[in-house]
């Protein structure tokens, strides 16, 4: 038997008629929408993602402003730029994109959103609250982990809570914006979760943890750290890695995953190959996110303005 | 081979001491101290609880105020008192003590507290930055389940970093108040670590997943839940329930906990017994963690008030 590939492609469009119907909606309701993204110097990764983000927002209607700072920029001046924002009523989620260079702190920076525009649940009060069980936002990457599969499992007739209470849930990768989450989401399903860092390599036990997923998550950034030997037959594979690779003849990047698709597929009940598996879903997360972020503002303040002015409407 | 019992009354005294010192050194820095616990309707643990406090409160010569409330308080009455609280510079730590009468949200009572002075980390802000690995306070029995293990590593010449980064941390219930903190400072830690919840007993899995732990952490609040079928052979059992149990003889109550001790003990390699384990050192950190609150507040507003006036200077 080999693995079924999820189709996050798919899965994406899907969502992506989902935000649109909300966003009509919101316009309806006369609530303002506007997402603002800002970016701090040169990343390769980073300004991929910033273009997704902003292809996405035009083909949803959905107003999008883009700060593009220098790497030079202080944090000082950083932290004035995010006020701006929190002020700013026509704003109203803020994506800051990692990395940031080394002279700002990222804690710093996070710890000054308004809790309410941090639709990627980075300030300390939303990642406490996905910890406690009742979350604002979920961070787009996990969240998206979980609607995927959530769909696979319906897709092929599993009950979602009798699959849950009966699964181990292993998560590789401990980072607080992809692989806590996580494990915070496996909490909400009644799964037993185990959760393994870079120790479990080094020590050479990562397989002793993994073979024994029913769902295995990889988020270490490490490309095709997970092979056959790694994965437990029958288990569905979701791949959160998206790692750069240059072809050393052509100089062309494509993007690489953590999973060795190929050598995992002949083993996995399921797999989400990289690209277009977990990556899609999550740049539409994020929007969706942004269009939550509209409502609670608008119920927040019921006279809220409009998000209309100063934006370039797509 | 029968399993050392760890001695938590030792290990609280030591701290006790440690305490002490701080306080003096509080004391001498001008600096003043005070906790208040709030207490809500009559419950035989919440109070026994209150009631420890309060006896080491005062044998560290720590100001501490007893606010207790009948069980018809409304929560618009709560949220007041906590408000003055909040507002009292005297107060530099506040315990809302569980259970709160069911008509009271929890949620909203945590959330209103001064994140400054909440000492048992339930408001999400101190949450959150436990869960992204920066706690501003550690909830008292899961730091408690950590200092316990820590020591008695140092106390048999384990080599802490060594022994984590090798060990997986099995931590039975996953609640906001113990499992899920414990978690947290597991993954600071660098261990592996599983959680599960009740649905690994419903299921019949309880023991595929604790027979795997070198570390196994139990806040389930079923007595005698852990047997030494559910044990690996040289782990280390730590036992953080603490289950009333009336003697149907007697009528008199004594604390039961999660682990049978008696069964496990020939197969572990150190057990903490209930009572005389993880309890007192969790109520001697309680008061750590309010002497560290009081030294935040004399950062955050150097020219603070002392806390001597209306209070019960024991």
């Amino acid at each position: 038997m080999t693995a079924q590939l999820i189709d996050g492609r798919a899965r994406a469009e899907h969502l992506k008629a989902d935000v649109a119907r909300e966003v009509k909606q919101l316009t309806a309701d006369g609530i303002g929408c506007g997402l603002a993204t800002v970016i701090v110097g040169e990343d390769y990764r980073a300004a991929a993602y910033e273009g997704r983000l902003a292809r996405i927002a035009a083909e949803l209607g959905l107003p999008h402003r883009r700060l593009v700072l220098p790497a030079t920029t202080t944090q000082t001046d950083l932290l004035a730029q995010v006020r701006l924002l929190n002020d700013d009523p026509s704003v109203t989620g803020i994506l800051v994109l990692r990395p940031l260079p080394a002279h700002i702190s990222e804690a710093e920076v996070f710890r000054s959103l308004s809790p309410m525009k941090d639709i990627e649940a980075v300030h300390p009060e939303n990642a406490g609250l996905l910890a406690l069980g009742t979350p604002r936002y979920v961070p787009s990457t996990a969240a998206s982990v979980f609607h995927v599969l959530d769909e696979w499992l319906d897709s092929v007739g599993e009950d979602r809570p009798a699959f849950y209470h009966r699964s181990l849930v292993v998560v590789v990768g401990r980072s607080n914006n992809v692989g806590k989450p996580a494990v915070s989401l496996a909490y909400e399903r009644g799964a037993a979760v185990e959760s393994v860092d870079e120790w479990a390599s080094r020590t050479g036990r990562l397989g002793w943890h993994t073979r024994r997923a029913d769902v295995l998550i990889v988020a270490a950034g490490v490309p095709g750290l997970i092979r056959s030997e790694h994965v437990r037959a029958g288990a569905v594979v979701l791949d959160v890695g998206i790692n750069p690779m240059r072809d050393s003849n052509t100089g062309a990047v494509r993007m690489v995953g953590d999973v060795d698709t190929e050598d995992v597929l002949p083993r996995a009940r399921a797999v989400t190959p990289v690209p277009g598996g977990i990556g899609p879903v999550t740049d539409v997360w994020l929007l969706r996110n942004t269009v939550t972020a509209a409502r609670n503002a608008a119920q927040a303040q019921p006279s809220s303005v409009s998000a209309e002015k100063e934006w370039s409407r797509p």
